[in-house]
């Protein structure tokens, strides 16, 4: 019950699902004992990302803080063959 | 020239133009004389302020730092007297 649990493990990707899928993600992260959980996204799912721990720290772990804030830019390479840069944000929820 | 300026003169909030219009105001700041910049977004807007800040950062004031981020929720009542939760974030920027 208290193995470590790699950096993976407790990293949420949020994505184009409505924000309780991934509230689901975390909270079900920390309840499996992790005291730390990454929740990342990139674009327009930045703002969704904000959202879903807004909603874990407020309604369901409340000993939760947000930790963290990163924000970085990442190279995507399409199927033409083209870069583009794309935003992305990484926060850190811990109940440590 | 060092006269000291207050938060809200250094604080960009941004909304639905594209991103350049938000660039170009905190660039603007910067080259003011303004050390440190505040972006705000609520809601959909909370990407185009971290594209914002990464645009300026990497590509116009290259010491520019995000010195903090905070992410936060704010409670809106629409016209119908109902309340709803936004999530918000502040960025700063410093070149200090």
């Amino acid at each position: 019950m208290t193995e470590k649990k790699s950096a993976d493990e407790n990293t949420i990707f949020v994505g184009n699902k409505p924000p309780m899928s991934y509230v689901l993600a975390v909270v079900t992260q920390f309840n499996g004992g992790s005291d730390t959980v990454q929740i990342k996204a990139r674009g327009r799912a930045i703002s969704r990302a904000v959202d879903t721990a807004e909603i874990v720290r407020n309604r369901f772990v409340q000993d939760a803080k947000v930790k963290d804030i990163k924000i970085d830019t990442e190279i995507i390479t399409n199927e033409e063959g083209r870069n583009s840069n794309v935003s992305s944000i990484e926060i850190t929820l811990s109940t440590k």
